[in-house]
Order: structure tokens, then C-alpha cells, then sequence
């Protein structure tokens, strides 16, 4: 019988898992309300799971730097809120109805109570952070919240745009996606007192795997295989975002093609066969594989970034975790 | 002809005329983004006015403390910012359709739009607030931020509560709204070096003038003599939010009446007729005056408060300022 061997997230969750006990403390600690609905709400987003990839890069860049532990804990539990804080107000935005394979929040408990529990762990993450007394780490991660926010506006404006492009679709994701990784990565050679080539180092590693980590979410949206999962696909389609298949399908599109993209993207007129052609002109022009390289062209950077790090056990498992990352879906 | 006498925030905007217009420099510079969406949504709210009494507040308490006026400057835009973000949900929230005499931002441009910029807004007012490298400070504002989204949660769970309750009442008003006044006083003896004490008195100040103001409003959706100058009434009525009006109506309520407002607030079924029987309600048990008297109280503890302060020129504007609040509006 062959053992399976742990993917790289899984390598990091065990060697973290003391520390990131201490997130998770955290976490539940600072969910604390004396108003019911706001832990309910909070705990039906954050208990349904997600991986934590988020908070564990911090933990990890940490260590890689040999800065102390118990001062990345609030910091990681504040990147986890931040996240969550953006997950809530974006499926509101969305109006998406699953996530982490149980009905959204908005769904459950209504858009105005998700946008304010947004609110909440926003204001909350904050508090989080001045218990760490550098205004530097601050200053991170304030910067990362509003890159964020300019990230979803962007998208909300280029909605069925066929001229959107890949300089702007890359500039959505680098926002609304890569800054908080970047952010995350970034703080902990801030916390470890070293120097601006480390900093910018992990701002690098966690920029660029964003990048490559959101590029291969949107190809997810498309991939025919994943269906028999059970997995809903066409959320981008349906709402008329443009993503990196759709760019590459349109790329390579004859007239006849840009005028179904157009239709179903620009003027929102999907009938019930379109999303089936739309996997077929994404399977015709190898928009999927094309998808793939781009996201291991931003991949291979973060490798690089990472390998000015430190030597120390974890630095394999990060530059591995860039490969999982894209190719395992998240 | 009688010259006509500035009231206390005309006296109070005169006064800091020259601070002011540095502090709407750091809000409009801070509004820009290069995504367009972003300063026009904003704009339409902040330039739509507001008296900017929150700013203002910080920069007389920092007066007063002798404080360095250039470090309050970020801070009072980042209260305004806080103060900003948080309309623009509210008003997503309550599906408000006007404010500010215009029509809101979420009926002009959209709930999705309005939910990013506003978290937008809400990061810019902490990156705003570490410009100041105080950590205290960040300390206050972010509490404030948490506790203002717990306040609109707590409201949003007690809608058509007809146990509500006057503490209940109140624990949300000094949440949604005297928080950020509180702490938006509390930060001026903070970065002007002040002992404890001074620091408990502006807090106090802030938050028992928010609370007074807040009681204040409460009121004005009641008030028949504004609908002759074409205000809207009946806002809180329509969405089943009980405030200190109807409380007053409540408590004094015989059977037949509190039906009425079990139908028209827990059930919210409506009948044309029915808000002019509230109103008739309100009137029949002095529930307005009651409601003054309430506010007033809260506003003697925002006078004691301001009278712990040193002596300024603008100590006796900020103690005006409180009946002001109470009796003119905002």
C-alpha cells in the first residue's frame, strides 16, 4: 500500500499547527459579540472551513525570518478577517448562493446583516493589528483593505466589458486578490526586523502567487471536468466577468464568436445552451492551457522571490506550495 | 435690522475656518483613486455636504488641549471618512432613498458599488490614521469602527422588537452613533500628551453629545411641523424601527393602541391612515416632549463633561453646541 504523500498546504498546516492554534484562539476569541447575530453570522462563514492559506503564509514567512511567533498570531488572525470581512460583502455583491459548500451568508441570514458583520470583522481586524505595536504593519495592511476595495470597484465597473484586456484584468486580480496575500507575506520580515530586500522579498512571493493563485481559481470556473464533481461552474460567465479564459477564447475568436461573447457577457442574453458553447470555443482555442501558463509565469516569479529567503524548512514548502496552489485548485 | 447671531457650529466652523480647509484637502486627496467610480461615488456623498460636525469636534477638542492642530488634521478626515463609509452601508441597509437632500448613492449608482466604496472609504480612514504615528490612537478609532457595526447589527436584529425597551434602545444609539463622536473628541487630549482624566472627559463628551444627537434625530421623523417644509417623515415608522418617540407611545399605550403598534412595526402592515394615528399617538402622550427632556439629559452629562476641560475660547462654543444639537437638527 503506498502512502499518500502530503501536499504542500498540508506540510505547512502540520508544522504550523501549534501556532496556528493560537490564530484560531484568535479568530474565535475576536468573533466574540454581545450581539448573537454577529458570532452566528461571523461562524457560519469562518467554521465552514477554507483553508487558512492566508493566515498559514504569515505563520510561515514568520518562521522563515525567525521572527517571534506570538506577535505574527493577532497579525495572521487579522489577514483571515480581512478576508473574511471581503467574502461576505463580496457574495453579497455577487449574489452568489454557495460557498465552502453551504449556503452563502446573504442567503441565510440577508445581505443587510452580511454587509454590517462585514463591517464588523473589518473593524475588527484593526483592532487586531494595533495589539501589535508597529504603525509600519499598519500601514501594510490599511494599504492592502483599500487596494482591495479599488480592486472589486474596478471589476463592478469593467462588468461585461469586451475591451477589458489583460493589463486591466490583471490589475483587477493583483487588487482584489494578491494585495492581502502580498500583505500577509510582507508583515513578517516587518515583524522580524529585517531589512527592505527581505520585505520586499515576501511582498513579492505572496504578490505574485495571488496572481497565479486567482488566475487558476477563474480557469476552475471553466473547467468541464470538475462538474462531475458536483462543483457549480459558470458564476463568472453568468455575471459577465471577463476572466482569463474568456480573454484568451476571445483572443483567438472569429466574428461569429465575438458576437456570442458579446451577447452573453456584454448584454447579459444567456440562453440555456450558451454556457456549453462557451466551454467548446474555450476547448477550441486552448484558453484553459493557455490559462495555465500565464498562471505559472506569475508562479515561477513568486518561486524566485522566495528563493532570496532564508534557508529553513519551510522555504521548500512555500515554493511548492506555488505549484499546488495552481494546479490543485484551493 | 437685527444682525442675526451664528449658532454654535457656525461660530465653531468660523473659528476653524484655516484647520478646516486642511482637513478637506486630506478628504478630497484621499478620495482619489484611478478607478473613476471610486471619487464620483464618494463625491456624491461628501460633496453633497454634511456640516462635518464629526472633524470638527476633533479639531476644537484639539484646540482647546493646545494640541498640535497639523496631527489632528488626518485624523478629523479619517472620523469623516469612518462617518462616510458608514452611510453609505447604512443606506444600503435601510434601502434609503435620499440623503442629504439628493438622491443616495445606492439609487444612483447601485447597493455594489455603494458596499465597496464604502470599505474603501473604510480602509483610507485607517491608512489616514497611520500617517499619525500613534498606536493609541489607531486603538480608539478602530475600537469605535467595531463598535459602531455592532450597534447597526444589534438594531438590525431588533427590528419590529416590541420588547426593545429603552436600555436596549440606547445601548444601540451610543453604538451606531455616539461612538464615533466619542472617539472622535477622545483622540484630540490623546495627541495633544493629556493625562487620563482629560482624555475620560472628552470621551464623555463625545458620547453623551452623540447620544443627545442621536435622540435628537430620533425625534425629527416625528416632528408634523417639519413635513411643512417638504422633510420626509416616517422613515424609522415605515421600516418597524422602534426609537424613543414611540418608546414614550409604548409605555404609556393602552391596549387598543399598543395593537396598533405591535401591526404597524413588528408586522409592518401599513395602511395609508396609519402614520398620521402614530403621530396622533405621539402627540396624545407628550411623547416628543418626553423624547427632548431625554436628550437633554444625556446633553447636561455632554455640558459636565466639556466644563472638565481648560479654559478656551471655544470651551463655551462646544458646551452651546450641545443644546444647538438638541433643538435645531443637524
Amino acid at each position: 500500500m503506498m502512502l499518500k504523500k502530503a501536499n504542500p498546504l498540508e506540510q505547512l498546516s502540520a508544522a504550523l499547527d501549534n501556532d496556528m492554534e493560537q490564530v484560531n484562539a484568535a479568530i474565535r476569541n475576536e468573533m466574540r459579540s454581545e450581539v448573537p447575530l454577529i458570532p452566528k453570522l461571523a461562524d457560519h462563514l469562518i467554521s465552514a472551513g477554507g483553508k487558512r492559506i492566508r493566515p498559514l503564509m504569515t505563520l510561515a514567512c514568520t518562521a522563515i525570518y525567525g521572527g517571534d511567533m506570538a506577535r505574527a498570531y493577532p497579525l495572521a488572525a487579522a489577514v483571515e478577517f480581512i478576508h473574511s470581512a471581503t467574502l461576505l460583502h463580496d457574495d453579497v455583491v455577487d449574489e452568489s448562493a454557495e460557498r465552502r459548500g453551504k449556503q452563502t451568508a446573504n442567503l441565510v441570514y440577508g445581505n443587510q446583516a452580511s454587509v454590517l458583520v462585514g463591517d464588523f470583522l473589518f473593524s475588527r481586524a484593526f483592532e487586531l493589528m494595533t495589539t501589535d505595536n508597529s504603525i509600519e504593519v499598519l500601514r501594510i495592511l490599511s494599504k492592502a483593505s483599500g487596494i482591495i476595495a479599488e480592486g472589486e470597484v474596478l471589476q463592478l465597473s469593467h462588468k461585461g466589458d469586451m475591451e477589458l484586456g489583460f493589463a486591466t484584468y490583471l490589475e483587477i486580480i493583483k487588487a482584489k486578490t494578491a494585495a492581502l496575500f502580498s500583505a500577509a507575506c510582507e508583515v513578517a520580515p516587518v515583524i522580524a526586523g529585517q531589512d527592505a530586500a527581505a520585505v520586499q522579498a515576501m511582498h513579492d512571493y505572496g504578490l505574485y502567487l495571488g496572481i497565479a493563485f486567482q488566475i487558476a481559481d477563474d480557469a476552475l470556473d471553466y473547467q468541464a471536468d470538475r462538474a462531475a464533481l458536483g462543483k457549480a461552474l459558470g458564476d463568472d460567465f453568468r455575471e459577465g466577468k471577463l476572466t482569463a479564459p474568456v480573454l484568451f477564447a476571445l483572443e483567438a475568436a472569429n466574428d461569429d464568436e465575438k458576437s456570442f461573447w458579446r451577447r452573453c457577457l456584454s448584454q447579459l442574453e444567456q440562453g440555456d445552451d450558451d454556457f456549453d458553447r462557451a466551454l467548446t470555443l474555450i476547448e477550441k482555442h486552448k484558453a484553459l492551457e493557455k490559462t495555465e501558463t500565464l498562471a505559472h509565469e506569475y508562479g515561477q516569479r513568486a518561486k524566485d522571490a522566495m528563493q532570496r529567503a532564508p534557508d529553513h524548512p519551510l522555504k521548500e514548502t512555500m515554493i511548492a506550495l506555488v505549484d499546488y496552489t495552481i494546479t490543485r485548485g484551493h
